[in-house]
Parts: C-alpha cells; sequence; structure tokens
C-alpha cells in the first residue's frame, strides 16, 4: 500500500497536486507513485532509496543512461554561456547553426534543412503543417490527407495523436478527418493462415494501392511511418516492406516520411532505422535520443526535395509563420551536438551492435517460456507478447491486465520493463554492460515465472 | 550586406541547414542572420561582437537575463544529480512533484492540478484534448467547439494555430472547423466613432452572447484569452472587460482559461494577468517566464473544478492516453522551481512594479511622435502603433514594412525589439535598471526618427 496516510508523504504530495498521464490510476491507488530522485548509470533510484534497472531507458531516451558526466558537462558549459534563445527574426545562436549542420551531415541526405521542435510530437504536427503549406503554395490546396498505420505513435498533439493508430484516442474523439490508418505490418499477428511473409508484404503494398486510389493521390499530403514501430510493441516490419511500399508511394508523388523519434541515433543497430531497413525517406521526424533524454527536443530534417520546395514557397511569402519559443534551444542545441559525439564516437553505438546478439539471446531464452508468444525486435529493441495460448497466438483476457502485472512484478524485483498491450518492451541504455544485461533478463525472467503462475 | 561570400561564414552556415520560422526572408537576404554567442544581463551578443540590449526578452521569456547566475547554478546541479526523465507509468521525478506543489501555491486557485509539456503551444493544445476527453466521459461529445479572439496568440501546434486569430495561419489552410474568433478587445483600434469604451465593452459583451446564441452553448468546450494580448500587439483588454465576458461564460456553463504565457509569472505587474485583470479563470495555460528560458517548458494549471471532474473522467477509464516524453523534465522543474522564486522572491517582480513608470513614461513621450498613433501596455509589456496619420489612425502603407525597418533601424543602434504588425512591441527583461531603461528608449527614438524620416 502507498503511504499516502500522512499528507507529506512524497506519494500523496504527487497525488494532491499533478494529474497524471500515460499512468494506470488503479496501480497508483494501489501501489503508490515512484518518486525519483536520481540515477547511476542505467539504474534510477526512488526516495525511499530503491533501486531500478531501467530497461526502458526513461522512455527510449536515456541511451547514455542517468549520469553521463560529458553531457552533464556540455549542458553546464551552455549554461554558464548562453542559456536560452530562440531562433526567430533572423537570429538564433552558434549552437544552432552548428547542430543544423551536424544533423544533415549524419543524416541519410547529401542536403537538407531543419526545423527544430521541443518533441516529437510538434516535429510531427509541424510536419504536417509544412505539407499543408508547402501544398497549398504549388497550388495543391486539397493534398492535406496523412496515411500512417494501426498502432503506430506518432505523438499527442491533436494532429500527432490523429496520426497515431491506437484505439486510446477514442477518448478524444480522434483521429481527426483525413488522418487514414492501415494495416499495421506485423505479420505473426496480422497474416493470414497460410500466407507467406511475402504474400502478407504484397497485401500490404495491395492496401496501400487501393487506399491512394479510393482517397485519390492528390488528396494525400505524405505517409509516414516509424521504421520499427515503437509504442507500438516493437513490431518489426515484413521483409520486402519498405522496398515495396516507397515505390508505390514514388509512382503517385506522395512523400514517405521516416519517424525516426525512437529509432534514430542509434537503437536498430544504424544511425537511422531507414538505413537498417534499407528505405530513404524525403524527410525524417528526430527527437528522443537526439539529446540524449537531457533536454527536450525535436527537428523536422528535410531531405534536397521537400527542402528547396519548401524554402521557395517560404520565399513566396517572404516568411514561414511558424515555430516554437524554444526551437533552437542554444542548450538543447549543445547538448544534442554532444550526445550525437557520444553515441557516434564515444562508443555507444557500437555498444549497441555489439549488445545485440546478448539481446537476442536473452530474448530467445525467454520466448520458450509457454506464455511468451513472440520475441520481436531489432538492435536493442524488443518485446516479449504474452499469450495465454502459445500454439493459438490466443491472448490473456483483458481484465487479468497481464503485461501491467508483469512491469509491476518486475519493479518489485527492482527492473523497470514497459507494459505496451499484452507485450513487455525492452529497450535498454546504449552504456549497458553484460553483466547489466544478464540482470536485466533474470529479473525478468523471475516476475514473468511468477505472474504466469498466478494467471496461467 | 551579409557575408554569404566564403561557406564559412556563420550567415552562409546557417542558411545552408536552417529553414528560418517567423523571419522576414527578404531582410535575412539583405543583411544575414544575427549569430549569436552570449550575453551579459539584458545583452546579447553576436559572432561579430556586436552587442544588442534586447528589449524583446528573447521571445517574452528571458525575464532574468541572459546569464543569471542563481538559474545557470539550479540547471547545473540537477544535471548533476537527474538530469532526465519522464512522468509516465507512475513515476516522476521529486523536482516534479515539488514544482506542482509550488503551481499550486502560487496560482490564484486554492488547491488544483498541474499537466506538463514542452511549450506553451503544446499547453493549449493538451487543454483542447482534456476538454474534448471530459466532455465525452460527461456525456456531451458535441460539447468541441473553442472560442479565442481575433489577434490573439496562442500557439503554432495545429490546434493552438487554429486558436490563433492571425491571418497568416491562412496558408496553412487553418483554422481547423470549430475554432471561432471573436472580435479583438482593442478599443483604439476597434471602437466606432463616438463608442465609449463602456459601450465597445458591452459589444464585446453582446457578441460573445450572440456567438453563443448561434452556435449552442452545449457545442463550445471553452473560452480561452490572454488577459493582455501578447503577439497580438500588446492588446489591454477594454475597461470592465473579463468583468463583462466571465459571468456571460459562467451562465452558459463554458469555461473560461487563462493563456498566462506571456502575462505570468510577473510581466504586468501582478503574478497572472488575471489577477491585473481581476478575474478568475477555471485553469491556466504557463510556460515561457516559468522557467526564464532556461529550459522548454508549458503547463496546464486545472482550477479546483475542473482538476475534479478531470480526475473522475480518468478514473472511470483507469488511464488519461496522453502525455509527452519530457513533461515534467527533473531540469526543467528544478529550474522553474528557482526561477519563481527568483521572480517572486529575489525581487524581479519588485522591480517590475518599480520599473513600471519609467517605462510607462518613456511609452509616453514616444507616443508625442507625429507617427506613433497609440502607446499601449500593461507592467513590462508595451507597444507603440506606427501610423501614417495620427488623427485619422491611418496605418502605413503595407508595402513600405514599416515595423519592420524599424526592427531593423533599432538592431544597427544595437537595441532588438519587435515588429508586429504596424507597432513595435517592449517587453523587456525583469532585471532592467534605470539606465538600462533609458537607453532602450533613446535607441528606440533614434530608430524611430531615422525611418519616419524615410517613409514619413
Amino acid at each position: 500500500m502507498p503511504d499516502t496516510s500522512t499528507p507529506q508523504s512524497w506519494e500523496a504530495r504527487a497525488e494532491a497536486a499533478s494529474f497524471y498521464g500515460f499512468t494506470d490510476l488503479p496501480t497508483i491507488h494501489e501501489r503508490g507513485t515512484v518518486v525519483l530522485t536520481h540515477g547511476e548509470g542505467p539504474y534510477v533510484v526512488d526516495v525511499q532509496g530503491r533501486r531500478y534497472l531501467d530497461a526502458n531507458s526513461g522512455l527510449w531516451n536515456m541511451v547514455a543512461g542517468f549520469d553521463h558526466p560529458g553531457l552533464a558537462a556540455a549542458a553546464k558549459a551552455q549554461y554558464d554561456r548562453f542559456p536560452g534563445y530562440h531562433a526567430f527574426f533572423g537570429r538564433m545562436s552558434d549552437q544552432t547553426v552548428m547542430l543544423s549542420e551536424k544533423l544533415i551531415e549524419v543524416s541519410p541526405f547529401a542536403r537538407g534543412k531543419v526545423f527544430y521542435t521541443n518533441s516529437g510530437s510538434e516535429a510531427n504536427d509541424t510536419l504536417v503543417k509544412m505539407l499543408w503549406f508547402l501544398n497549398r503554395a504549388e497550388g495543391r490546396p486539397q493534398a492535406r490527407k496523412i496515411l500512417t498505420r494501426k498502432n503506430s505513435y506518432h505523438g499527442v498533439t491533436v494532429v500527432s495523436a490523429s496520426m497515431t493508430g491506437k484505439p486510446y484516442n477514442d477518448v478524444f474523439g480522434l483521429p481527426l478527418d483525413g488522418f487514414i490508418h492501415l494495416g499495421c505490418p506485423h505479420y505473426w499477428r496480422e497474416g493470414r493462415d497460410g500466407e507467406s511473409e511475402a504474400d502478407y508484404t504484397a497485401r500490404l503494398g495491395a492496401e496501400l494501392e487501393d487506399t491512394i486510389a479510393r482517397e485519390g493521390a492528390a488528396s494525400i499530403a505524405a505517409f509516414v511511418a516509424e521504421p520499427v514501430m515503437g509504442a507500438g510493441g516493437v513490431i518489426v516490419p515484413p521483409e520486402g516492406y519498405f522496398q515495396t511500399i516507397a515505390p508505390i508511394l514514388k509512382r503517385h508523388g506522395i512523400p514517405l516520411v521516416s519517424d525516426e523519434v525512437i529509432c534514430g541515433f542509434g537503437r536498430t543497430g544504424a544511425v537511422w532505422g531507414c538505413q537498417s531497413l534499407d528505405f530513404m525517406p524525403d524527410a525524417i521526424i528526430a527527437s528522443k535520443a537526439m539529446t540524449a533524454g537531457y533536454f527536450p527536443m525535436g527537428a523536422v530534417i528535410l531531405g534536397p526535395d521537400l527542402a528547396d520546395r519548401m524554402q521557395d514557397a517560404a520565399e513566396a511569402i517572404e516568411e514561414f509563420p511558424h515555430g516554437f519559443t524554444a526551437s533552437g534551444h542554444p542548450v538543447g542545441c549543445a547538448i544534442a551536438l554532444k550526445a550525437i559525439d557520444v553515441i557516434l564516437n564515444e562508443g555507444l553505438l557500437d555498444n549497441v551492435r555489439a549488445l545485440t546478439p546478448r539481446f537476442e539471446a536473452g530474448m530467445a531464452r525467454l520466448a520458450q517460456m509457454d506464455h511468451i508468444g513472440e520475441a520481436r525486435g531489432m538492435g536493442l529493441m524488443g518485446a516479449l507478447e504474452a499469450v495465454q495460448d502459445k500454439a493459438g497466438k490466443v491472448p490473456f483476457d483483458g481484465s487479468l491486465s497481464v503485461s501491467e502485472r508483469i512491469a509491476n512484478a518486475s519493479t518489485d524485483a527492482g527492473l523497470i520493463c514497459r507494459p505496451l498491450g499484452q507485450a513487455v518492451v525492452l529497450c535498454p541504455p546504449f552504456i549497458m554492460t553484460d553483466a547489466q544485461m544478464d540482470e536485466m533478463f533474470e529479473k525478468l525472467e523471475q516476475a514473468l515465472t511468477r505472474v504466469f503462475a498466478e494467471v496461467g
């Protein structure tokens, strides 16, 4: 039971003044809020002194852990130098200029342009505004529809939530009209009996063709996709998926945008998820690992074609009337410059690649459990799908809240992992050691064993 | 001419990789990007060593200037302690708990609940989602329309831009349906010949009544207003405005939300703009000065009634499915705790009040110029409206870009101020000295004299 008996307990103080988001309220009432004070490498520590291995990297973003000295030093140096500015009216900080250069340099694009936001949500929302602006400027004002996929996650502003293909957005009366969700590319769950992976991919391609034919290519502004779906439950698309989708979009003149908020900067074992999955997008949405979670920041990175057309459209009316107060914040940019350097040049991406076999082996071992239906993933992102019946892929009854139970049992064991649907997601920090990875799987196995004994 | 002749100049580097927002592109082509390296008190310094008095406080937000040692120390201490976390899944940092308590303590509300975002745009977007969620939960799914005013500014996400009453959003095909813009409460510009200020206020009240009657009270989710409009050009409403509006809304059961992104935390001479204008909102939108611009952060602060109803609605479905990765970021919260303390307890709000008479006197002096039609403002926010003909309130021809010229002439004189329509806006940092304020008005007078000699 949470200690809310005294009004001065941390749990009571948290509940008194905070409105919780993405939080299971029955769990809070039963267990209390976990109030965290500090971190050590991939561990976080709460006000009671309890220590948790955070296999969630915060929210996919704290890839360098919770006390990286180089990142803290970069932040502190910039706070001493220039602690805040904007990027409006033809003024911006030197850090902003340098980060834009760096992002284009590490992007898959030969050249392009960067627009800053404070989050992935704002970056997707900005992308939609950019395309609506561009299409009006180019004489196609009706080209406003956005194609995404069921189970995709693109954010929580009204527009980025409308892009998101999650049923929970129904509670807001979303999606808005014109946001169309295609099939989720999850072969294990969505493939039909006897359908090969190649046939399943072809079916998704045909669905896209049919959708474009039905809606009209001239009404569609973009197709936006995560290379590997993150909050959808780490869905790796079937073989050949993007190689099927991309030519269809190109033929119809529809931009393909890679939402790299989770995949970008190393998670899949390459710098970008689109590189792991071998496709070339027209624009990239970045956030999260871009600052290793040390600062709120997102970016729209436009490839050459969209950058040129957007610049022409803006020149024609002399100004692109959009921007956030903290767009290109000098501290965020200084941190991002350091985070990119830490990931690419100080061994983090190398460690992702080195750890991946151990991660896959751990996943494969747990996948042998009777109530794990599928282990899936890429690089250092993975999910274990709990099932009541393995052969029939039958999920547990929803009322059992099986993934919440697993997450809570993990928390009891000192491990933070994330329930998503009936899956448990693992996305450890890039700094993990072999021993920490082994600890992660041991604790998760304990939790799974305990919960499956209760519900199995 | 900007130095873009060498590809390594800062100006050329900035243009090569950045897509500019809210930036007059002809000015960039003519003058080049101003690339800033650091600040000293209310001054910022560029890569050429040029020094500017920033009468814009960055973007209304850097109220403690550009090198406040206490704020930098708070940021640095938290980077050493806990450099990042989220507020999902029933976990949050101790700083987040403390900031929520502090925000409720300094709010006009006896109690309430706080939800964090990364910007004012996200906070307004979140407010709309909250109300759509609440109204569906309470059996009024059709109550989705949002009332704001022409010239208001509420942000740049698709929804917050739809709330914003600026004509430039037409280039995106915005506002979305259901975002209704009432009259701008600007007596000097909108009052009719012979209409008293009281009559004008009554007319705005009647317009609100008529709008509610036409649209149907049951279809309206909220009325959202800045106490003093900021980016609309520092519009102080006519006497009795909120005292007329608030009872109408209350009678129809429509929440009144105060967008305090600019006014909040001292700008108007009180902690909140709604206190300066003497009305009690149902919720507050905060951002900007909340962290003195040292970190991107916004918040929705729900008053008692909305907090209770939102909590009930969330409990009924066990979770409010909304939140940003960096909502309640521990560094942002630590900085905000310090910023609020600096403003309220270390003399900044006192200085706003002490400086206001000098500010008003400076504005009144410049208002005597032949081409200044109106000087308006409250606390340390003010605007001077340029006019071609003072008696007839006739604006300059738009092709003269008069306010851009004033801003550029000010920049040449080492002063940053903001063109808005045909007005020039001043919103100096709260730390200004008398001498710096005198410098601000002297430089602005030089710029005005030069430009009016050219265009007058």
